[in-house]
């Protein structure tokens, strides 16, 4: 039977698809596994890679079979039909890959692969000046991008780079939900610094072995639903989900000596956004509709496993028995409420990865401001450490000792990644919602956390997220879960009341 | 400045060699990262990854070059200089991968990945009826290449396949060198067993923990000169080495909770695969020249470092006391000697990777001539398991109890690799010529290796052959670096020597 021109867009497309597969098991085995001395040469390979990729997907043909396909009615009838959704989400793609020329694809490639590398040894140097030229190449070179992509007429360069994270954002509705949060956000850190309490942090005071922590936090992983026959957890030195499809996702995380507490953090974040994509539909592998939806409702799930179970003081009726069984008695006189109040305290600090909920997000917007004026040339990159610790002052009252703690902590400029930081934020507000319509829908959450039960939870946001794949876009897929748009309410009732419990505000 | 047609060659070939490297690396993770649910992806990017080297490389506009390059004198008038060797080894390879159509490749590929896996798991499950067909699909699409390459009228068709091992190599050839070798192998094998002695297996009958045995593993590899911050060493079911090039090799080896003596063999055997492609021309990576020559050649410093080095008796004055470092009081009464003849067992038995070093080239003698009935269709897959059993009981005298270690006990036939065992026992052959030669040169390698000193011998070897990469093919190498041609006196010498001593015959 002859290919349909449908089945022969979804076969060239699964194709590009292997290859995307493939640069991204590079980019994981280049956090962690890969010897040091191979840098350069794998900056070669994830160069090609990526203009093959871009070579194959912007070939005439595909657009030739997307016109085809775009003109039959049956495929396109129903727009929310895998179908439609894969040419709806396909024409985007191609319109915009199409913007960027080859040449210029491959050279943000090895700049980026060397940029992370330099940055890595900088960052541990404390040298901003060894990063300095590189992140100068690659904000001339997102800048070229941002012209190749170009931007409405109301709006700036930094919304054509934020497009390719999340369709639709833009620096100016970025704004509309940062303005009214900022103010609130500082208000309720104020007033804990002024009560002048801080509880114990128990879980990040007790020397245990690495190898030790590492069997707690897959344990915990593996309870959330974390399919270890399709995936796998390491270490790195940032913790991210990677992978090549739902069946091979690769999680990593952190330990310190004194650390558990945030090892657990960033491990369930990361389980978050792993069971998500352990869970998109089987039958659209390497297709956009067996996709995750765009960055804010990814990092949605990251948050919500981390903050609004993993936080959550029933959470902790199940978690801290497991302490006794996996660290002995280095954790005595540690109970759930003791780990609880150490899983949220709230301190404004240095580092992004280390921050308490409430505070994270003014790490958020301080980055989303100097980006933005890096790349409409307002702030040069000499003046980077001076803005960034400015700002660190302004608005969380703390002085910025060196750079590698400062500008140079996050790995995300190092890639080239600019109008990606709001998508965090935009996460938190959005895990909110979820919860809270979860908890409308299942009832008494609290119970089954405290059972150790968390399939009820995982079944109700697999069934209504996961599973549909790309089928929304972020804020319609919103609107069906939980009836309303984005809003920041949820997130500020969340803080306000899990705060006055923690510190009798 | 424009390029010139070498230039660009070698700017096309550099680019290829990253798409080899890429395969490479998909392959390594695996077999020792991927999770299981992962095959099925995999081997979707293994067969993509094929294809698209095979294609780039086959493409008219290499052929072009390559004629360009080879009417220019300046480039072949020294026919041991980089660029004419570069034109030798790209021509043939070159006119070879011309004959297979980019489809019998892909479908190879696809095959092979999927058998790998199939035979892992029938393996485990003595499952020979599950492997069956997919060997018989891989016999069928290997006789397709051989009919692709052809081969000459006097020889036959297992020489096709064997030529992309190691260049000039046919069964014809092998048969002179094996017909010699046979008895007098067998017959000094019974001579040991007509003795009626076997030495204590002291390595071999101790518990010690898997991560103990992989830090003393992974400090003798370290000693003889493998550079841990250009490669790594894991654990996969079959050990190898591979790696995307000479700054990123990648060892695996593997553990068994009492077989220390194994695991170091296996490691060691690695790690002189390992110091070879750590130590080919830096200034020719991804160029022919820059690799190591065909498969006996390495082999030969895998067996050299494994059986020269690593079975000496000198070698044991300086490792036996790491012993008591790494595992405390678990080998106490183990010295020198006892290691030393723990190492060195004659034992017919089934596993060819578990065989002594005496016995191992029979192992071989088996495979290479049931593989070249299976090609040539005077075997039958259904048949298999029989006549590997009447070899094994010929000429070994042991009983075979099941397939998993009988006619499944080898990766090599389920990822498609005929024509290449019988490169193991000429690696053996070539490894006695130059551990003489060496021994030569250096005086008293006895008193070195006692003191745990092996830069002598690296750089020996590094001089004569590793630096050389592809300028010469494996016998002139043989002749350059011993003076004489294959032989395999040396290696009888060798056996006869040790085993006197051993076992005083």
């Amino acid at each position: 039977m002859p290919q349909s021109p449908y089945e022969a867009l979804m076969a060239e497309v699964r194709q590009i698809d292997l290859l995307g597969g493939t640069a991204s098991l590079l980019s994981w085995d280049q956090e962690t596994m890969m010897p040091p001395a191979g840098v350069a040469y794998r900056s070669g390979q994830s160069a090609l890679l990526s203009r093959l990729r871009h070579e194959r997907f912007t070939s005439p043909r595909i657009g030739e079979l997307l016109s085809t396909c775009e003109a039959d009615d049956a495929l396109t009838a129903d727009a929310l039909s895998p179908p439609a959704v894969n040419l709806r989400e396909l024409r985007r793609d191609y319109d915009r890959a199409l913007k960027l020329p080859a040449e210029l694809v491959a050279e943000f490639s090895r700049a980026t692969s060397i940029a992370r590398h330099v940055w890595a040894e900088a960052r541990k140097a404390d040298d901003y000046a060894a990063f300095k030229p590189h992140l100068k190449t690659l904000i001339d070179l997102l800048n070229r991008k941002a012209e190749c992509y170009g931007w409405p007429e109301d709006g700036e360069r930094w919304d054509a780079l934020a497009e390719g994270f999340e369709p639709g954002l833009t620096a100016r509705g970025v704004e509309a939900v940062f303005d009214p949060l900022r103010p609130r956000l500082v208000a309720l850190i104020q007033r804990i610094g002024e009560g002048g309490r801080q509880p114990e942090d128990a879980l990040n005071r007790v020397r245990v072995p690495i190898d030790a922590q590492m069997r707690f936090v897959r344990a915990v992983a593996e309870r959330l639903g974390f399919d270890f026959s399709r995936g796998r957890l390491d270490v790195s030195a940032h913790p991210f989900c990677g992978g090549t499809h739902r069946d091979d996702v690769r999680m990593t995380t952190r330990f310190g000596q004194d650390n558990l507490g945030d090892a657990l953090g960033s491990t369930m974040h990361e389980t978050g956004h792993g069971i998500y994509n352990q869970s998109v539909p089987a039958e659209h592998v390497g297709e956009p509709f067996g996709r995750a939806v765009g960055l804010s409702i990814h990092e949605s799930q990251s948050r919500l496993w981390e903050n609004f179970v993993g936080r959550r003081r029933s959470f902790w009726r199940w978690c801290a028995p497991l302490l006794g069984e996996h660290f002995g008695d280095a954790f005595t006189g540690v109970g759930p409420d003791e780990a609880w109040v150490s899983m949220n305290r709230v301190e404004p600090g240095l580092i992004r990865v280390e921050a308490d909920e409430t505070t994270y997000n003014l790490h958020i917007m301080i980055r989303f401001e100097l980006e933005r004026r890096l790349l409409g040339g307002d702030l040069s990159v000499d003046d980077l450490p001076a803005a960034w610790n400015a700002a660190y002052a302004r608005d969380l009252g703390i002085e910025v000792p060196n750079d590698a703690d400062g500008c140079m902590q996050d790995v995300h400029w190092s890639i080239g990644a600019m109008g990606y930081f709001p998508t965090y934020t935009m996460g938190n507000l959005y895990a909110a919602q979820f919860f809270e319509a979860a908890q409308s829908a299942l009832g008494d959450v609290d119970a089954m956390f405290a059972r150790g039960e968390f399939g009820p939870l995982r079944q109700w946001l697999t069934e209504r997220i996961y599973s549909q794949g790309r089928r929304y876009l972020s804020e319609d897929l919103c609107r069906q879960v939980t009836g309303g748009g984005l809003s920041s309410e949820p997130l500020l009732n969340h803080l306000e009341a899990r705060l006055g419990e923690d510190y009798g505000l």
